[in-house]
Protein backbone atom coordinates (compact mmCIF):
# COMPACT_ATOMS: atom_id res chain seq x y z
CA UNK A 1 0.00 0.00 0.00
CA UNK A 2 1.32 3.33 -1.01
CA UNK A 3 0.81 5.89 1.66
CA UNK A 4 1.31 8.85 -0.63
CA UNK A 5 0.91 9.49 -4.10
CA UNK A 6 3.33 9.35 -7.60
CA UNK A 7 3.63 13.01 -7.36
CA UNK A 8 5.29 13.16 -3.62
CA UNK A 9 7.46 10.52 -4.38
CA UNK A 10 9.40 12.11 -7.97
CA UNK A 11 9.27 15.00 -6.30
CA UNK A 12 11.51 13.41 -3.68
CA UNK A 13 13.70 11.91 -6.95
CA UNK A 14 14.10 15.55 -8.59
CA UNK A 15 15.19 16.77 -5.33
CA UNK A 16 18.07 14.50 -5.02
CA UNK A 17 19.01 15.31 -8.60
CA UNK A 18 18.73 19.11 -7.13
CA UNK A 19 20.88 18.48 -4.54
CA UNK A 20 23.48 16.27 -6.15
CA UNK A 21 23.96 19.14 -8.54
CA UNK A 22 24.62 21.83 -5.49
CA UNK A 23 27.16 19.21 -3.84
CA UNK A 24 28.85 18.66 -7.37
CA UNK A 25 28.27 14.79 -6.84
CA UNK A 26 27.69 14.64 -10.51
CA UNK A 27 24.78 15.43 -13.25
CA UNK A 28 21.00 16.38 -12.58
CA UNK A 29 19.44 13.36 -12.56
CA UNK A 30 17.91 11.23 -8.88
CA UNK A 31 16.14 8.22 -8.22
CA UNK A 32 14.28 6.75 -4.69
CA UNK A 33 12.91 3.17 -4.41
CA UNK A 34 9.61 2.55 -2.94
CA UNK A 35 8.43 -0.34 -0.98
CA UNK A 36 4.80 -0.44 0.65
CA UNK A 37 5.01 3.19 1.12
CA UNK A 38 8.50 3.19 2.47
CA UNK A 39 11.59 5.09 0.40
CA UNK A 40 13.87 1.32 0.46
CA UNK A 41 16.90 3.04 -1.14
CA UNK A 42 17.67 6.62 -3.23
CA UNK A 43 20.45 7.85 -5.20
CA UNK A 44 21.97 10.64 -7.04
CA UNK A 45 24.66 10.76 -9.99
CA UNK A 46 27.96 10.56 -8.90
CA UNK A 47 29.60 9.39 -12.15
CA UNK A 48 32.22 12.26 -12.00
CA UNK A 49 32.80 12.45 -8.19
CA UNK A 50 33.68 9.06 -7.80
CA UNK A 51 35.49 8.11 -11.02
CA UNK A 52 32.51 5.75 -11.69
CA UNK A 53 30.95 5.55 -15.08
CA UNK A 54 28.30 3.17 -13.42
CA UNK A 55 26.92 5.22 -10.82
CA UNK A 56 24.29 6.92 -12.43
CA UNK A 57 21.20 7.38 -9.89
CA UNK A 58 18.84 4.87 -10.43
CA UNK A 59 22.08 2.23 -10.16
CA UNK A 60 23.36 3.71 -6.89
CA UNK A 61 19.89 3.48 -5.68
CA UNK A 62 19.11 -0.15 -7.14
CA UNK A 63 22.33 -1.03 -4.93
CA UNK A 64 21.20 1.10 -1.67
CA UNK A 65 17.90 -0.55 -2.09
CA UNK A 66 18.99 -4.54 -2.86
CA UNK A 67 21.54 -4.06 0.30
CA UNK A 68 18.39 -2.25 2.12
CA UNK A 69 16.44 -5.93 1.58
CA UNK A 70 19.08 -8.29 1.39
CA UNK A 71 18.20 -8.89 -1.79
CA UNK A 72 19.19 -8.95 -5.77
CA UNK A 73 15.50 -8.49 -6.74
CA UNK A 74 13.14 -5.28 -5.97
CA UNK A 75 10.11 -7.05 -6.27
CA UNK A 76 6.96 -4.97 -5.75
CA UNK A 77 9.01 -1.95 -6.03
CA UNK A 78 8.71 1.29 -7.62
CA UNK A 79 11.06 3.10 -8.96
CA UNK A 80 11.20 6.63 -9.15
CA UNK A 81 13.92 8.47 -11.43
CA UNK A 82 13.96 12.41 -12.26
CA UNK A 83 14.44 11.29 -15.84
CA UNK A 84 13.98 8.51 -18.36
CA UNK A 85 16.32 5.85 -17.61
CA UNK A 86 19.39 5.24 -20.08
CA UNK A 87 19.73 1.56 -21.83
CA UNK A 88 22.16 1.12 -18.53
CA UNK A 89 19.81 1.94 -16.23
CA UNK A 90 17.01 0.22 -18.31
CA UNK A 91 19.04 -3.30 -18.34
CA UNK A 92 19.75 -2.56 -14.21
CA UNK A 93 16.02 -2.06 -13.74
CA UNK A 94 14.69 -5.25 -16.03
CA UNK A 95 17.39 -7.59 -13.95
CA UNK A 96 16.38 -5.96 -10.16
CA UNK A 97 12.81 -6.39 -11.76
CA UNK A 98 10.50 -3.80 -9.87
CA UNK A 99 6.72 -3.64 -10.27
CA UNK A 100 7.01 -0.39 -11.54
CA UNK A 101 9.16 2.65 -13.06
CA UNK A 102 7.98 6.17 -13.15
CA UNK A 103 10.27 8.79 -14.82
CA UNK A 104 9.93 12.64 -14.76
CA UNK A 105 11.92 14.34 -18.00
CA UNK A 106 12.39 12.08 -21.22
CA UNK A 107 15.70 11.07 -22.99
CA UNK A 108 14.79 14.02 -25.61
CA UNK A 109 15.03 16.61 -22.80
CA UNK A 110 18.21 14.91 -21.62
CA UNK A 111 19.64 15.25 -25.05
CA UNK A 112 18.61 18.94 -24.85
CA UNK A 113 21.40 19.76 -22.13
CA UNK A 114 23.96 17.29 -23.29
CA UNK A 115 23.16 13.74 -21.96
CA UNK A 116 22.77 11.70 -25.23
CA UNK A 117 21.20 8.56 -24.29
CA UNK A 118 19.64 7.90 -27.88
CA UNK A 119 23.31 7.48 -28.97
CA UNK A 120 23.61 4.19 -27.47
CA UNK A 121 19.78 3.22 -28.07
CA UNK A 122 21.05 3.88 -31.56
CA UNK A 123 24.63 1.45 -31.19
CA UNK A 124 22.39 -1.17 -29.85
CA UNK A 125 20.27 -1.57 -32.55
CA UNK A 126 23.33 -1.92 -35.08
CA UNK A 127 24.97 -5.19 -35.41
CA UNK A 128 28.58 -5.47 -33.64
CA UNK A 129 31.08 -4.74 -37.02
CA UNK A 130 28.78 -1.39 -36.94
CA UNK A 131 29.31 0.09 -33.74
CA UNK A 132 31.65 3.19 -32.60
CA UNK A 133 33.37 0.90 -30.31
CA UNK A 134 35.58 -1.40 -32.22
CA UNK A 135 33.80 -4.96 -31.23
CA UNK A 136 35.23 -8.57 -32.04
CA UNK A 137 34.47 -12.26 -31.04
CA UNK A 138 37.42 -14.62 -29.60
CA UNK A 139 37.53 -17.35 -27.43
CA UNK A 140 33.90 -18.99 -27.49
CA UNK A 141 35.28 -22.48 -27.58
CA UNK A 142 37.09 -22.16 -23.63
CA UNK A 143 34.20 -19.98 -22.45
CA UNK A 144 31.35 -22.48 -23.43
CA UNK A 145 33.19 -25.12 -21.59
CA UNK A 146 32.69 -22.75 -18.22
CA UNK A 147 29.26 -22.38 -19.57
CA UNK A 148 28.68 -25.93 -19.18
CA UNK A 149 30.29 -25.98 -15.19
CA UNK A 150 27.64 -23.67 -14.90
CA UNK A 151 24.65 -25.99 -16.35
CA UNK A 152 26.22 -29.53 -14.22
CA UNK A 153 26.39 -27.45 -10.38
CA UNK A 154 23.95 -28.68 -8.77
CA UNK A 155 24.12 -25.79 -5.50
CA UNK A 156 23.88 -22.57 -7.85
CA UNK A 157 21.69 -19.50 -6.84
CA UNK A 158 19.69 -19.09 -10.17
CA UNK A 159 19.09 -15.04 -10.97
CA UNK B 1 51.02 -1.29 -27.16
CA UNK B 2 49.73 -4.95 -26.58
CA UNK B 3 51.97 -7.31 -25.23
CA UNK B 4 49.79 -10.50 -25.90
CA UNK B 5 47.11 -10.93 -27.80
CA UNK B 6 43.54 -11.07 -27.29
CA UNK B 7 43.46 -15.02 -26.89
CA UNK B 8 45.89 -14.15 -23.78
CA UNK B 9 43.56 -12.07 -22.38
CA UNK B 10 40.37 -13.32 -23.07
CA UNK B 11 41.64 -16.76 -21.57
CA UNK B 12 42.00 -14.46 -18.60
CA UNK B 13 38.33 -13.23 -18.24
CA UNK B 14 37.02 -16.85 -18.37
CA UNK B 15 39.57 -18.09 -16.15
CA UNK B 16 37.84 -15.34 -13.79
CA UNK B 17 34.24 -16.41 -15.07
CA UNK B 18 35.40 -20.04 -13.86
CA UNK B 19 36.54 -18.75 -10.48
CA UNK B 20 34.02 -17.12 -9.79
CA UNK B 21 31.62 -20.18 -10.16
CA UNK B 22 34.05 -22.18 -8.00
CA UNK B 23 34.06 -19.80 -5.62
CA UNK B 24 30.30 -19.24 -5.39
CA UNK B 25 30.16 -15.69 -5.83
CA UNK B 26 27.73 -15.56 -9.03
CA UNK B 27 27.00 -16.29 -12.88
CA UNK B 28 29.11 -17.97 -14.70
CA UNK B 29 31.06 -14.35 -16.02
CA UNK B 30 34.17 -12.70 -16.34
CA UNK B 31 36.06 -9.78 -17.55
CA UNK B 32 39.18 -7.71 -17.67
CA UNK B 33 40.52 -4.45 -18.95
CA UNK B 34 43.65 -3.88 -20.23
CA UNK B 35 45.41 -0.94 -21.17
CA UNK B 36 48.69 -0.58 -22.76
CA UNK B 37 48.99 -4.48 -22.46
CA UNK B 38 48.26 -4.13 -18.50
CA UNK B 39 45.49 -5.22 -16.89
CA UNK B 40 43.85 -2.18 -15.35
CA UNK B 41 40.77 -3.86 -13.57
CA UNK B 42 38.96 -7.32 -13.68
CA UNK B 43 35.82 -8.91 -12.14
CA UNK B 44 33.44 -11.62 -11.94
CA UNK B 45 29.74 -11.81 -11.46
CA UNK B 46 28.80 -11.49 -7.97
CA UNK B 47 24.58 -10.76 -8.39
CA UNK B 48 24.17 -13.45 -5.82
CA UNK B 49 26.78 -13.74 -3.71
CA UNK B 50 26.59 -9.41 -3.16
CA UNK B 51 23.13 -8.90 -3.57
CA UNK B 52 23.46 -6.57 -6.15
CA UNK B 53 21.96 -6.80 -9.55
CA UNK B 54 24.20 -5.12 -11.05
CA UNK B 55 27.07 -6.60 -9.82
CA UNK B 56 27.87 -8.01 -13.86
CA UNK B 57 31.46 -9.18 -14.60
CA UNK B 58 32.15 -5.93 -17.11
CA UNK B 59 30.54 -3.57 -14.44
CA UNK B 60 32.68 -4.71 -11.67
CA UNK B 61 35.91 -4.57 -14.08
CA UNK B 62 35.01 -1.11 -15.20
CA UNK B 63 34.16 0.25 -11.95
CA UNK B 64 37.67 -1.36 -10.42
CA UNK B 65 39.66 -0.27 -13.48
CA UNK B 66 38.05 3.51 -13.12
CA UNK B 67 39.29 3.75 -9.62
CA UNK B 68 43.51 2.35 -10.87
CA UNK B 69 42.83 4.90 -13.36
CA UNK B 70 41.49 7.72 -11.21
CA UNK B 71 38.98 8.46 -14.10
CA UNK B 72 35.57 7.99 -15.19
CA UNK B 73 36.47 7.09 -18.67
CA UNK B 74 38.41 4.09 -20.02
CA UNK B 75 39.87 6.03 -23.24
CA UNK B 76 42.20 3.79 -25.18
CA UNK B 77 41.23 0.24 -23.05
CA UNK B 78 40.22 -2.60 -24.14
CA UNK B 79 37.16 -4.69 -22.59
CA UNK B 80 37.96 -8.57 -22.80
CA UNK B 81 34.49 -10.60 -21.48
CA UNK B 82 33.88 -13.94 -21.35
CA UNK B 83 30.28 -13.41 -22.96
CA UNK B 84 28.73 -10.62 -25.14
CA UNK B 85 27.68 -8.12 -22.79
CA UNK B 86 23.60 -7.46 -21.69
CA UNK B 87 22.20 -4.15 -22.01
CA UNK B 88 22.91 -3.05 -19.05
CA UNK B 89 26.58 -4.02 -19.50
CA UNK B 90 27.27 -2.26 -23.06
CA UNK B 91 25.55 0.61 -21.81
CA UNK B 92 28.21 0.87 -18.90
CA UNK B 93 31.03 0.33 -21.69
CA UNK B 94 29.30 3.36 -23.50
CA UNK B 95 29.34 5.51 -20.89
CA UNK B 96 33.33 4.37 -19.75
CA UNK B 97 34.10 4.48 -23.82
CA UNK B 98 36.78 2.51 -24.12
CA UNK B 99 38.87 1.91 -27.45
CA UNK B 100 37.51 -1.86 -28.24
CA UNK B 101 35.29 -4.80 -26.46
CA UNK B 102 36.55 -8.29 -27.25
CA UNK B 103 33.62 -11.27 -26.01
CA UNK B 104 34.15 -14.86 -25.83
CA UNK B 105 30.27 -15.97 -25.75
CA UNK B 106 27.33 -14.90 -27.35
CA UNK B 107 24.03 -13.90 -26.00
CA UNK B 108 22.57 -17.07 -27.73
CA UNK B 109 24.97 -18.63 -25.42
CA UNK B 110 24.09 -17.43 -22.39
CA UNK B 111 20.17 -17.81 -22.84
CA UNK B 112 20.74 -21.22 -23.87
CA UNK B 113 21.43 -21.95 -20.19
CA UNK B 114 19.64 -19.78 -18.47
CA UNK B 115 20.13 -15.82 -19.02
CA UNK B 116 18.06 -14.19 -21.16
CA UNK B 117 19.53 -11.26 -22.18
CA UNK B 118 17.62 -11.02 -25.78
CA UNK B 119 14.16 -10.37 -23.82
CA UNK B 120 15.18 -6.95 -22.52
CA UNK B 121 16.86 -6.17 -25.74
CA UNK B 122 13.50 -7.05 -26.94
CA UNK B 123 12.23 -4.84 -23.88
CA UNK B 124 13.71 -1.88 -24.81
CA UNK B 125 12.80 -1.37 -28.43
CA UNK B 126 9.07 -1.24 -27.32
CA UNK B 127 7.20 2.11 -26.39
CA UNK B 128 6.61 2.40 -22.66
CA UNK B 129 3.41 1.36 -22.95
CA UNK B 130 4.59 -2.00 -23.76
CA UNK B 131 6.70 -3.20 -21.48
CA UNK B 132 6.35 -5.86 -19.47
CA UNK B 133 7.47 -3.11 -16.45
CA UNK B 134 4.87 -0.96 -15.85
CA UNK B 135 6.23 2.63 -16.83
CA UNK B 136 4.55 6.05 -16.43
CA UNK B 137 5.45 9.42 -16.67
CA UNK B 138 4.74 11.79 -13.78
CA UNK B 139 6.22 15.32 -12.95
CA UNK B 140 8.07 16.37 -15.93
CA UNK B 141 7.96 20.35 -14.76
CA UNK B 142 9.47 20.01 -12.05
CA UNK B 143 12.58 17.98 -13.13
CA UNK B 144 13.02 20.39 -16.31
CA UNK B 145 13.48 23.27 -13.66
CA UNK B 146 16.67 20.96 -11.99
CA UNK B 147 18.10 20.53 -15.43
CA UNK B 148 18.25 24.31 -15.96
CA UNK B 149 19.90 24.64 -13.48
CA UNK B 150 22.13 22.01 -14.76
CA UNK B 151 22.53 24.16 -17.67
CA UNK B 152 23.34 27.43 -15.74
CA UNK B 153 26.02 25.57 -13.27
CA UNK B 154 29.27 27.24 -14.40
CA UNK B 155 31.93 24.98 -12.32
CA UNK B 156 29.93 22.07 -13.65
CA UNK B 157 32.58 19.17 -14.77
CA UNK B 158 30.70 17.48 -18.21
CA UNK B 159 31.08 13.44 -18.29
Amino acid sequence: MEIYNHTYYITKAVKLAKQGIESGKGGPFGAIIVKNGAIIGEGCNMVTSQNDPTAHAEIVAIRNACKALNSFQLSGCTIYASCEPCPMCLGAIYWARPAQLIYACTKEDAKAIGFDDQFIYEELKLPMGKRSIKTLQKGRDIALEVFKLWEQKEDKTEY
